[in-house]
């Protein structure tokens, strides 16, 4: 491929983010919009923007089941707008040029195997660790072509019934939302905390201000995120026997939480996942953050 | 490789089976002996019987964690003997030809691929389901080079402590041992059977007596496959949720308790697992049963 810019386009729940990436997964430009009102307009006007001669392809990267045969959304709880909205044809046709999509949790997972945190390991997984938990897999030094909703294993039985209408999810013990309804139900079963004298109305607390707090020295917010990282470890450890990965790497909002809220979960992994295969194992932090997603969904057009 | 066939071995608890392979995964000629007292002598002699100057390499199948680099036996509770022994390089010397090395349960899903049940899916998942839960994972149409020790997956945060250290693994609530382990605790709680009145020391009530019972309608003994076909179903959902494989193959002893056991995984994993996901995957029997990890084995010579 001879033009070595592609764009990339991250469409989450509250922003659209896009860029033109190089083939080395840097970014060159970047913009950024409310993903409000008419997104697929929004969409397209980015892309017309951002587009000229030298991009090779536009790569998508958003929320929800991929249907990589038809290169369509399947389901997208957050962005239902964007469900069947055939991008790939639509744009492809308008711009002559390859559109991939790709799950978000995928593309950042192959954004830090491009230039991030992941560009010295062959083999390893990503979580995004924030209101969801999503999952992302690096084989090989290529992104695996499965769902890896790996927020989605049930790893407690009969647990929570999960949106997704299964059970006992990753994502119901140790994502943000797990982490926010742990603490209403600490306040309203009478808990003492520094939260409730804060805020009058708990049931809008932020995982932010319970993090604050929990640096503070709150008790009721260090045993929310601990537990949260209990779990998230208890998912790590079941991703380490599984997958035997190089690395598992952390991004999202969350991992502002190391010290508490990982520490836990490597702990815990350490106690559970195969010793042999914990020890070969590297937990750390991604390096692109919020653009990894950008730049992997760059980088899948000119490797896929 | 100009030679078109190879020996596959499968170091079993209780036998050890070997054969000829040819490069389509047809077994030539096949031999099997007791796995008691010096395993590697046994080892080796047979190997000696069947190896002949059109064999291309050795590949060994067997329950374990295995050293991909060293080719060596990590840890294989089972068969303690063989761990660290260096089968790899010892008989690569003495026979001048490649030796590989892999879990009995990685090496049976390869086995599925090249002439079973697998051979027209480029993605699947075998299971194996006896005493204990292995798992194997096909990705385009390669045996992916990971631990996929599925059965060690945790589905019960505080659940039952396993031997690995973990909490709550999938194989103590699915597997054979699990299965017995559960009919005994009812028949000790004083719960009615036939078990009971067929067996005077119920300690050593195996699996088969356990389906034999159900199969005539004793609840106890229906109760109990059904449970333990739910936690099948659970792993599987989670499964299907992590890595979309377009079948989960199955294998083992306990697959003959099909309509019991795995009727019941089918229905929970179609309950639990992603809707669109669920729908592309079959889940389906082993074809080539006791035999798919020496092909499987046999057959990664050619293709590793």
């Amino acid at each position: 491929m001879k033009n070595k810019y592609a764009i990339g386009i991250d469409i989450g729940g509250t922003n659209i983010r896009a860029a033109i990436v190089s083939n080395k997964g840097e970014i060159i430009q970047k913009i950024k919009e409310k993903s409000s009102g008419d997104i697929i307009s929004i969409i397209y006007k980015i892309i017309g923007n951002l587009f000229s001669e030298k991009v090779a392809g536009i790569g998508f990267s958003l929320a929800g089941l991929i249907d990589y045969q038809k290169g369509s959304v399947l389901v997208s709880p957050n962005l239902p707008s964007v469900e069947g909205e055939d991008f790939v044809n639509k744009l492809g046709a308008r711009f002559n040029v390859p559109v991939i999509i790709e799950n978000d949790a995928n593309a950042a997972a192959y954004g830090e195997l491009c230039s991030g945190a992941g560009r010295n390991f062959s083999n390893f997984v990503l979580l995004t660790l924030g209101t969801g938990i999503g999952g992302g897999i690096i084989y090989n030094k290529k992104l695996m072509n499965v769902s890896a909703e790996i927020g989605h294993m049930s790893i407690n039985a009969e647990g929570k019934k999960c949106l997704c209408g299964n059970y006992g999810c990753l994502e119901s013990y140790a994502s943000a939302t797990a982490i926010i309804s742990s603490a209403i139900d600490f306040l309203e079963n009478g808990r003492n905390s520094i939260l409730k004298e804060r805020n009058n109305n708990y049931k809008n607390i932020t995982a932010e201000e319970i993090f604050k707090a929990a640096k503070e020295g709150d008790l009721l917010s260090i045993d929310v995120f601990k537990n949260a990282g209990k779990f998230l470890g208890i998912g790590i450890s079941n991703i380490i026997n599984i997958l035997s990965p190089e690395a598992v790497i952390l991004t999202g909002g969350l991992i502002g939480a190391w010290n508490i809220y990982v520490k836990e979960a490597i702990t815990v992994a350490s106690e559970r996942a195969f010793k042999h295969l914990f020890k070969r194992t590297e937990i750390i932090k991604s390096e692109l953050m919020d653009d990894a997603g950008i730049i992997g969904a760059a980088g899948l057009v000119f490797n896929r």
